[in-house]
C-alpha cells in the first residue's frame, strides 16, 4: 500500500504502449515531431483555445518555472501560496529562470483569497522602483494540501490581478484531479476563468514524465522556446513526450485517471471518517490530510504502508499523540487496497 | 535513409523494453529508486572510479550545463572549441546555469591544441580583477565534426589545464562512438588523462533521452544536485531515466551500438571516397563531412535521403557547385540502406 | 525642517574637505589608492580585526547584495526581518546579486528574535534537495523602524545562525548611531557577537556616498573582489571612496555625527513625548516613528516640515485620524529646528 | 608624468567646486534632485534629442551593462570588437546584468567594419532555437586602442544593425575625445547615424566618477530605472551625481577638456613621430600605442614616467627589443610635461 506520493507510482500501460509505438523509425526532432502536431491539435481543442501555443517539457518544476519566466520580468515579484510548490518544493527554480525574481507569499492559508491577494498586491504599491514590481499572480489547483478553487473562486482572483493588470499562471500538476472535483471545462477552469499561462501536469497522473505549458496568447511563443531550449529542456527526441501526452488526452484516459485516483481517495476519506479520523484539510481531490494516533501510525508502518508522516515522528513514545499525515492516492491504486487500510486503520 | 542526426534515430529495444519492464508498482523518486544504486555501480565499475559521483538527467545540454555549472563560477571562462555545442547550438545555457560566466573561444581549429590553448588562458593573465578569471576547459569527444581526440590529444590539453590549475569537463555526448573508435577504456579517456567531470550520452547512441554526469570528484556532489534540482532537471519518476541507463550499459550494448553506428559510417566513408568524394573533415567516428556537386545532392534529395546541406543551398543553379554536407549514422541503420546510398552517390 | 530621511541630508564639511584634498594629481586606480590603505588600517584597528578584509562601494544596496552574494549560494535562502531593507527597499538586488537565492522573512516583528529565527531556519529542515537550503542570516541595526538590538540580543541571534552553521551578515546602514546608542565598541556589535560580514553605512551619516564592506574571515577577499567588479561597482577613481570613508573615521567624525543625530532625535522624541504623542515604536537611535492626529499633520505640512506619513493619507477630512509618520534626525539638524518643529505639534 | 591611463588624474576644479556648492542643506534623493532636472535638460539639449531618456551612474562598468541589458534579452549575443571594453574588462558584468547574454567578438580588428559585422550576424543565422538570438551591436567610441570611427563608419555599423533589426549601443566612456577629434555634433556621432543608447563618459574626462546613459527610444526608461535600482546603482544621494554632469556640461567644459587631452596627445604623437618612432595604431583621440626599444623604455621609467606596456617585459636583456606600450593623456596633463617627455624618448 503506497500513499507517499502520486509521482512514485506506475505510468499507464497505454501510456507505455504508446511510447513503444512512436519508437518507429525517424522522427523530426526538437518538438517538430508529427506526433507533436496532434497534441497541439488535442490541446486546442481540449481547452476551447485555438490560437494557444502550447509545449511540452518534462517536469512540472520546468514547467512552472519556464512560464513564470515568461511572464516576469526580473524586477517583479510572483504572488502565490504560502505553501506553493514553487515557493516551496523547487530549490528556488523559479527565482532561478526568472533571473531573480522574488516571490510574495500572500496571506497565512493554502488557498489565496481575493482579499489577501488585494492586500499583498497593494502592498507592494508606495516604493516606486525601490520595492520588487508588481508580478503573476500563480495559483495552485488542486492545492498543496488537497483542496481545490472552485471556478469562482479562480474567476474572483484572476479579476483581482486583472484589476492589476497582473498575468495569472495556474500550477495544474495535478490539473486532471481538480478537473473531474470539479465537474466543469478545462476552459472553465483557465482562461474563461482568467488564467493566461497553465502548467497541465501529466506525470503524477500516470505518464512517465511530461507537462504541457499552455499560453493562451501566443504572443510570447517564441520567447517561451528560447527560454525552454536555454533551460536545457528542449528534447531532441521529443517524440517521446509528445507521445506520453497524446496517448495521456486519447480517449479520456487523461480524466479517467483522475476519476479513478480520486474515487478511490473519496473512498479513502469515508473509511477514515468513519473510523473517526478527522481531516486536517477537507479532502477534495487525491490527496488526504488527517491526524491520527501515534498508535495507529505505527501499526500502519508495521504493516507495510507506505506514506508520509507530516508533523511530528513516529520515533516518540506517546502512543495517544496526534501525528498529521498526507495520504496520496494515485492512478493505479485499487479499491481493495483502500479497503485493507482502512482495515488497519480501524484496528 | 536518413543522416540528418543521431538524435532522430528510435530508441533501442532493449532499451524501450528495460522502460516497460521498470514500469513496475511503485519506485521511491528523485533518483532514490534502486535501479539508479545499480546506474550508479555500472558506471563507477565501467570507469573504475568507486569514489564517482553520478546523476542522470534527460538532455545533453543539462548535462553540459550543470557540469560546467558546478565547475566554473559566474566571473570566469570556460576554454572550449570555437564550434563546441556548449557555445553554438545551446542557445546560452551554459551563461544561463553558470549565472553569466563567459566562453572563451581557443583557437580557430575544430580541435584545440594544446598550444592554442595555453595562448587562450594566458591571454587571460594579465588583467586582475578587470577580465574574466580562468575557469574550466571543455573538450568535446567526438567533436561536432565527426573528428576524435586521441587518447594523447586530450591529455595534452589536459596537462595544459592542470598546469594553470583548472578543471577539464569533458561533452561526451558520443562518448561511445568515440570510446569505440579510438579502443581504450573509459578511464583512459577521461580521468587517467586528467578529465573531472564527463557529460556522458545515451540520448544519441540508442536511448529515448538520458545523459550521465560523473564527476570523479565527488566533493561537488550535492552542490550538483542542488544545481540539477534548481535547473528542474530532477525527474520525479526518476526510474525511467535509470531503466535506460541500466539497459543502455548492460550486456555492452552502448559499445555494440557505437561499434555499429562507427561501422557503417566507415562503410558510407569507404563508398564515398571510392566514388571520388573529399572529406572535409576525417571521419573518424559516426559522421562525416564532405563536399559533393549540387547534381548529386539533388539526386540524393529526390530519392528521400534525409541530411543537412552544412554550407550552400540546394536551390541554386550551377550542377557542378560543391555543396558541403553532413551525414550522421545513428546506431539504426543498416547496412544495405549505406549501400544504397553510396550507390546513389555514384549515379 | 526636514526629517524626510537621513539620506537627503549634506555631507559634513570635512567629508568635502577630504574630496577636495584628495583631488591632487594622479592617483592609482581601482583601490589601489594609497588612502584606502589608510582606511583599512582605520577599520581594522576600529573593529580590532587585523585580518578583516576591507572593501569600498558606493551604494547600501551594493554593500548588502555584493556581501550576502559572497555568503549566500543561489539555491539557499537568506534569513531576514519581514521589514528588511533587503527585501523591501532594493528591487530585487540580493536576488540578482546572488543568482536567485531567496529571502526567508523570520516571524513578523521587526526585530527578529532566537526563537522565531530558529523556526524559520528549522522549517527549512525536512525538504532536501527541494527546498531552498539554509543561507546566511542578515540582521539590521538599526532596525528599519528604529530600534536597536543590544549586543545581547545580537549575538543570541548569531549563536542561532552560529548552531546551524550560517553566517551572519550585519546590515549596518546606519551602524554609527546604533553603537553610540549602545555605547559598546564596533567589535562587541559584530564579530566579538558573531557577526561575519558588514556593510558599513557611511552615506546616511554625513558621506557623499560610500559605503565598506567589511568581512572578519578574508577568505572570500578575492570572490567579493570579482563580485564588486562584476557587479560594475569597482571604481576607478577609487581615491573619493576612500577620502570620504577616512575622513569619516578620523578624529571620531563618525560617532560624532551619530550621536549628534541620535540626539537631536531623542530630544524630538522627548518634545512629542511631552506633547502626548504615542510612539509606534521605541526611538532608540535617529529615527521615530509615531502616531498623530490628521489636524496635527497638517499644520505641520503648512508649516513646510518635510517627512513620510507612513500609513493613512493627508487627504483625508477627520482631523482626529491618527496618520503614523516617520522623523528621521540626520547628523546635520539642530537642536532649534527640533524645537521648532516641536512647537509646531504643540500647536 | 603620468600616462597609464585617464581614469586616475584628479577631477576637474570645477567639478570639485559644483560638487561643494550642491552639498546645501537637503536635497531629494535618488534621482529627483533639481540639479538632475538640469542635467537632462542640458543633455537633451546637447543631443538635439527632446525625448531622450536620462540617467546617471558612477562607472563605465555600469553604465555600458545597463544600457545593454535594457536592449538584450539573456538568450541573445551582443556584437563587439574583440577588444571592446565590454567584453575585456568587465569581469563578466555584461553577462551578468542581461542574465547572461554571450557577447559576439565581429572580426579581429579592433574597429569592426560593416562586413565583419555582417558577417557575424549572418553566422547567427541558420540556428533557429538552437543559437544564440542576435541582440544589440555595442561600438566603442574612442576605440580601447585611439582611433576613432568617422561618422560614415558609425553610420555603416548602424545601417547593418537596422538592415537585421538590431538596437546599436554607443560606449561613449571617451565621447567627449571622440567629439572633438570628428568635430561633429553630439547628435551625429549618435542618433543621427543610428545608435539607440549611449554611455555617455563623465569619469575619464575630469569627473570625480560620473556617467550618463541616454536612451533616444525613451520607451524602455522605467526598465532602465529598475534594472539601475536592483543592479545598486542608484545613487540615494544622487545630487553629486548630478552636480558633476552638471558642472561637466556647462560651459563647454567636457569639450575643453577632451580638446586639451587630445591636443596634447597630438603633441605628444607629434613628438614620438619626430623621434622615429612608430605607432601600432593611428593616434586619433587622447591615446598612443606605440612601440620602442626596451633602452627607451627603461630611460623612461628610470626618470618616473607612468604608463603600461602592453606586450613584453621591461625585465629582459635585449635593449633592441621593441616593446609596444600605451600612453593616455589626461584632461590634466599640460604641454611642458609633453615636451619632457619627448625629450626623454629622444635621449
Amino acid at each position: 500500500m503506497f500513499f507517499a506520493s502520486d509521482n512514485a507510482g506506475p505510468a499507464h500501460p497505454a501510456i507505455m504502449d504508446a511510447l513503444v509505438k512512436a519508437n518507429e523509425g525517424y522522427a523530426p526532432p526538437y518538438g517538430t515531431d508529427p506526433i507533436m502536431d496532434e497534441v497541439r491539435a488535442q490541446i486546442r481543442e481540449i481547452f476551447e483555445a485555438p490560437e494557444a501555443a502550447v509545449y511540452l517539457v518534462a517536469t512540472g518544476t520546468a514547467a512552472n518555472s519556464l512560464a513564470l519566466a515568461t511572464l516576469c520580468q526580473p524586477f517583479e515579484t510572483v504572488f502565490c501560496s504560502p505553501v506553493a510548490h514553487i515557493h516551496e518544493d523547487e530549490c528556488n527554480a523559479p527565482e532561478f529562470f526568472t533571473g531573480g525574481a522574488k516571490l510574495t507569499l500572500v496571506g497565512d492559508a493554502v488557498k489565496m483569497t481575493p482579499d489577501a491577494l488585494r492586500a499583498s498586491i497593494e502592498a507592494e504599491e508606495s516604493r516606486g522602483v525601490h520595492g520588487p514590481q508588481r508580478g503573476p499572480v500563480s495559483i495552485t489547483q488542486v492545492t498543496e494540501r488537497g483542496t481545490v478553487y472552485s471556478v469562482e473562486e479562480l474567476t474572483a482572483l484572476c479579476d483581482v490581478a486583472k484589476g492589476f493588470g497582473l498575468p495569472v499562471h495556474l500550477d495544474g500538476a495535478r490539473f486532471a484531479n481538480a478537473l473531474v472535483a470539479l465537474g466543469c471545462s478545462p476552459a472553465e477552469m483557465t482562461w474563461k476563468a482568467g488564467v493566461d499561462a497553465v502548467s497541465f501536469g501529466g506525470t503524477k497522473n500516470g505518464c512517465v514524465g511530461v507537462e504541457a505549458v499552455i499560453l493562451f496568447d501566443p504572443q510570447k511563443a517564441w520567447e517561451f522556446e528560447l527560454r525552454r531550449k536555454r533551460g536545457a529542456h528542449l528534447f531532441s527526441k521529443h517524440r517521446y513526450l509528445s507521445a506520453q501526452m497524446n496517448a495521456y488526452l486519447k480517449d479520456d484516459l487523461w480524466c479517467e485517471s483522475a476519476r479513478r485516483a480520486n474515487g478511490n481517495c473519496a473512498r479513502l476519506a469515508q473509511g477514515l471518517r468513519a473510523a473517526g479520523v478527522a481531516f486536517t484539510y477537507a479532502p477534495q481531490a487525491n490527496i488526504v490530510f488527517c491526524a491520527m494516533p501515534r498508535a495507529i501510525h505505527k501499526r500502519l508502518h508495521e504493516a507495510g504502508v507506505v506514506y508520509n508522516v507530516w508533523s511530528g515522528s513516529l520515533a516518540g513514545d506517546d502512543p495517544q499523540e496526534m501525528l498529521e499525515a498526507r495520504f496520496v492516492c494515485d492512478w493505479s491504486i485499487d479499491s481493495a487496497e483502500i479497503d485493507r487500510f482502512v482495515g488497519l486503520v480501524k484496528g
